[in-house]
C-alpha cells in the first residue's frame, strides 16, 4: 500500500481521535466493518479480557441456543455420573437391569431433578443421593435464573437497529464533489435526534517515520431530527477537505480510511445507542450517486422504505 | 388537496426534519397521531423488520395475555401429539381406554412437563418418552424466562404517561394568536425538565416540482422546569411566522402538518422519554381557546387535575 | 394566611415553572415534604391514573410482602373453591372425610400445583379437575414471573439516596445573610456532577387577583463535582433576592414555599437520580446556622459523616 | 507529614470539588485508591447505610456463591427443624426410626419443597404439615426471584471496564514536564466520548487554620472520541499549575493527592459509566515516562494492546 505524499495543508488534524499515532506499531483496520476496533488485548486472561455476559449477548440466536442445550446436556450427564457413582439402588424406582438402562435412568432422574419437574416414580433416598439431588436442584434453579437473565438481557439490550451502505460514494454535489453514505433504520423504532461524526484516518511520512494521522470530516448536516428514512451523510470536498484533488487512483492506492460514529436517542429504549463503521478507501466508488431508496405506497397514504435498495448507486462522471 | 401558494417568505426553513423532501415520492403524513412514522419498510424479511421483543412489549395487555394462553395451548397440544405417536403405553399411569381420553391424557402429561409441576401420577418410562419429557421441561422453563422477560419489560419500559389534546387551535393571544395545544401527565409520574420542539410541515411547488418543506414553529416557552399539571404549548403566529395570515379556509383546505415532539425527565424510570403526536390542518380549530382544566380541592389543600378537560375548548372570534 | 403586600422588584420572575399561575385554582402546597406534586388526578379511571407497577415499586417492604401474601391465600383460595366445586373425587389422593377436610385438601393441592411443587399424593383425575390444575399451572407460574419483575424492580429502581435538613435556615452569610439547607448522601452511593435549582413559590396580588409568582434562588455554588459529605445549599439574600428584607415575622406570617430541585449522577445504578422537597416559610428557621457534620475518626484514617446530625442548627442573632 | 509552604499562587482553585474545607475533621485520603470516597456513615442504622442490593452485586462471585449456598442450606435446616417439631409423621413417606434420620428426611423434603422439585415420595398430611410446606414453597419460590435478579442485576451493572496505572509519573513532556497517567481498557467493549478531569487536593495553612483546598489541573486533551488503546492523561506543568516548581523532595515529603475522574460511554451498556481513583503524592514518581503498551500484530493486521503493561515505566533525567 501506498501513503498519500501530501495532505491538504488546510485540513484540520483531529487529534483526539483516541488512537495511537505511532503507525509502526499499528496493524490493519482502526475499526472493523461492524464497528469495533480492531484492537485484541494481551497480557490479561482470557476470562478477564471478555465479558462473559455480553459475550452471551452478542452472540447470534442460533449459537445461544446451541449452548444453552448444550450446557442442559452436558450438566445431566455429569449429575447422572454422579448418581451411577452413587449407586442406583438408591434411586428408588429404578428397574433398570443393563448398565446402560440404569445410566439411562439415572440420567432422566438428573434431568428430572434439574428441571425441578420432580415426577417422583423415581425418588432418592439414603442420605448421599439424596444430597446430590439437593445439590443438583439449588444448580439447577440457579441455571434457569441465570437463563432468564440471559434471555431479558439479550431482548433488552439497547441496540441501534442501523444499516450503513456497503459503499462510501464520491458523488457530485453542489458544482464539487462529496463523500457520501448512507443510513437507514430497518425496525420498528422511533429513532430522533440523530448525529454523525466522520473522521479520516491516515497514514503519513512525518520526519521520516510514519504516523497515523486524523482528520475531522466536516458534514454537510451532521444532525437531523429524527431519523424516520433514509439519511445521506454528504462532506462536502471543499478546498478545506483532507479529500480535496483526490483522484480515482488515489483511493485505489492510497491506504486510508473513513471512520463513521453515530448516536441516536431510540423511543423505543429511551436511550442513547451507538452505531460504527468504517470505509476502507478500497470501499469507497469514485463516480457514483445514490439512488432513491423510498416511494409513495399504491395508495398514496404511506411512504415505502425500500431498506435493500440501501446501497443501490448509479455510476457518474465527475 | 391544495397546496399553499406562497409561504411567508420571512419564516424560516429547517433543514435537518429527517423527512425526505421529495414530495412525489411521499404518501400521506408525516407522522401518525400515535406519534410513529408514517412509514412501512420493504426489501427487509418480516422478522428483521420488526423488534419482535418491542411488539410484545408494545401489544395491549389482552393481546399479550391471549399470545401466552395460546402459547401454552399450542406447545400442549403439539407435545401431547408427540406423547401420543410414540405411545401412551410409555405413560406409567395412563388408564384410558379411548382414542381421545388416552390423548387427553397424554395432553396433560404434556402440561406437567412444560410446566414443572409433575404430579408423578403419570411419568414417563422408556427412553424415548423420557427423552421427550426432558426436551419438554427444558423447553417449558426457557419458555418461562422469556415470559419472565416479557413481564418484566412491559412493566419496566420508559414510557411518557402524557396526552396530547385532540386538536390545535389557533387561538387569541397577546394582541394578536397563537397555535396552541395541550399536553398533560396522568399518571402518578414526578416529570421534569420537559423540553418541547414543534415543526411546521407542508408541501410546496418549488420551480415545477412538489417538495416537502419543513418550518420550525417557535415556542413562547420552550422548556419547563417540572410538568405536573396541564401544559398549554404556544406558538405566537408573527409575522416571521409561517403560520402568518393563513385563514380559516387554509386550515381547512390546505395539506399540512403539525410534528410534536417532546421530551422529558421521568423520575420513576430514572431517564428522559419521549412523545409524538402531529396535528394535521384539519385537526387544527380555528377560533378557540382552551378552557382551564385545573382547579382547587374542596378542601382546599390540593389542586385536582381534570384530565378529561384536556381537549376542552370554547369558540371565540378572532 | 397573609401575602406579601410587594415583592422586591428587582427580583427576576422565573416564568417556566411548569405550575399554573392562577392561584385560586390552586390549593396547598405546590409540593409535598416528599417531593411529589401536590396534584390529585380526576377524570381518569384509577386503573389508568397510576401506573401499578410503580406503585407496588415505591410502597413499604412490608406492605409489598403483605399484598403477595395475601395474594397467594387468595388465589389458592379461589382455585380450592373451583376443586371442590368440580368435586374432590376427581382429586386422586384425597381422603378427606368432612367438609372442611376436603375443602383444606384441595386447598394443599391448589397451592402444591400454584407453586408447581406438584408432590402428587394428590393428583387430578378427569378432564375437568386436570384442566383446572393446567390453568392453574400457567397462572401460577406466570404471577412468580411477574413477582420476579417486580422483586428485580424494587431492588433496581435507581433511587437518590439523599436526604434533606427538615429546616432550612436563615444563617449569617458573608456581611448579610443567605437562606440555607442542608443535603447528604446516606448509602454506600458514589455521587457525582451534583446540581442544585431552587424556586421560590409565593401568591400575590396582581391586578385584583391572586396569581402563583415563582423566582429562581440564585445559588452560591449550584454544582459540585462529587457529592460525598454533606453539602450545604446556600442562597445569598442580596438586594437582588426576592427574600430581601423579609423579617422574621414574614416568615411566620405569609405563605411561601421553598422548592428544592437536586439532580446528581449516581455510578451505581450509572444514570442520573433526581430528589426533590420543599420547605413552606414555616419550616424555615430564622437566625439560625447549621452545626458541622462531619468529623476526623479516632485513627485520623477517614472522615465520619454524622448522619444523624443532619438537621442540627444552633440559634444565632442576625 | 508536611503541607506545602506556599503553593503557586497562580493556580486556580476549584470550589465546588464536594470535598469539606476543614482539614481538621477531616481524615485520611479524599478518595481511596478503588475510587470510593473515604468517608464512613455514622448516626444511622446499619440496614439504611447500605444498599443491600448493591452490596450483592458489588461483592465478588465467589463471596456471592458461598451466600446463595449458606442461605439455601440454612433455611432448609430452619424449615427441617420445623417439619420435625410439628412431627415427621405427618410427612407421609418418612420411613425413619432414628433421630438424625428422621431430621435428615425432613431435610430432603423441605429441599424438595423449597425448590418445587416435589417427587412426592414423601409428602405432607394433615393441616400444619400442609400449612408449613405451602409457606416454604412460597418463600422458596420468592427467593429463587431474588436470586434471579441478583444474578441479573450482576451481570448487567454498568461498570467501567477500565484499568488506571499504579504509578502517575511526572514526566518530560514539551520543553518542560507534565503530570502524566495512563488509563486502559481491558475488556471486549466498545468506548467512546471519554472525558477526564484531574484534582488535585492539598492540606494548607490559612490564618492559622488547616484547610483543604483544591486544584484543577488542565490536561492537554481532556477529551477523546473513542477509548479503544490506553490513554495516557497530561498535565502540562507550566507556571499556571499548582504543581509548578515542586521538587522531587517535595512529593516525597508533602502530603497531596491528585483526583481522577473519567466518564466515558460504553456501547455495550449504552450508557455512560464512570470511573475513579486517586494518586496520594506517594504514589507519584518524579523522573519517569510510560514505555508505549500496544504494537502490530505479527501478521501486520492488527493492533495488540497489552494490557499488563500499563504501568511499565522507566526512569529519566528531568
Amino acid at each position: 500500500m501506498q501513503f498519500l505524499k501530501k495532505i491538504n495543508s488546510k485540513a484540520k488534524v483531529e487529534s483526539n481521535s483516541g488512537f495511537g499515532s505511532n503507525a509502526s506499531s499499528y496493524g490493519g483496520r482502526f475499526i472493523n466493518k461492524s464497528g469495533k476496533a480492531n484492537v485484541k488485548k494481551s497480557g490479561i486472561g482470557f476470562l478477564d479480557s471478555i465479558s462473559w455476559y455480553h459475550t452471551m449477548l452478542n452472540i447470534p440466536r442460533w449459537k445461544f441456543l446451541v449452548i444453552v442445550v448444550l450446557f442442559y446436556f452436558l450438566v445431566n450427564l455429569f449429575f447422572a455420573s454422579i448418581y451411577y457413582l452413587v449407586g442406583v439402588e438408591h434411586l428408588n424406582g429404578v428397574n433398570a437391569t443393563s448398565t446402560l438402562e440404569k445410566y439411562g435412568q439415572a440420567f432422566f432422574f438428573s434431568i428430572q431433578t434439574f428441571t425441578t419437574v420432580g415426577y417422583g416414580h423415581i425418588s432418592p433416598s439414603g442420605f448421599l443421593a439424596s444430597f446430590v439431588a439437593a445439590v443438583e436442584a439449588l444448580f439447577g434453579l440457579l441455571s434457569f435464573a441465570i437463563a432468564t437473565g440471559l434471555f431479558y438481557g439479550r431482548f433488552s439490550k439497547p441496540t441501534a437497529f442501523l444499516l450503513f451502505s456497503q459503499n462510501a460514494l464520491v458523488a457530485p454535489f453542489g458544482k464539487g464533489t462529496g463523500l457520501m453514505l448512507r443510513v437507514t433504520p430497518y425496525k420498528n423504532t422511533n429513532l430522533s435526534d440523530a448525529e454523525a461524526k466522520i473522521t479520516l484516518g491516515m497514514v503519513q511520512e512525518e520526519g521520516g517515520k510514519l504516523v497515523n494521522k486524523f482528520y475531522s470530516l466536516e458534514l454537510e448536516m451532521a444532525k437531523v431530527n429524527s431519523l424516520t428514512l433514509s439519511w445521506t451523510l454528504v462532506h462536502p470536498i471543499t478546498e478545506n477537505s483532507p479529500l480535496f484533488n483526490l483522484s480515482k487512483e488515489d483511493y485505489e492506492n492510497i491506504d486510508g480510511e473513513v471512520l463513521v460514529f453515530l448516536k441516536v436517542f431510540d423511543d423505543m429504549f429511551s436511550t442513547t445507542v451507538v452505531k460504527r463503521t468504517s470505509y476502507a478507501f478500497s470501499e469507497i466508488v469514485y463516480g457514483a450517486k445514490f439512488t432513491p431508496m423510498f416511494s409513495k405506497s399504491s395508495d398514496s397514504d404511506r411512504t415505502i422504505l425500500h431498506v435493500d435498495k440501501l446501497n443501490a448507486f448509479e455510476k457518474v462522471q465527475l
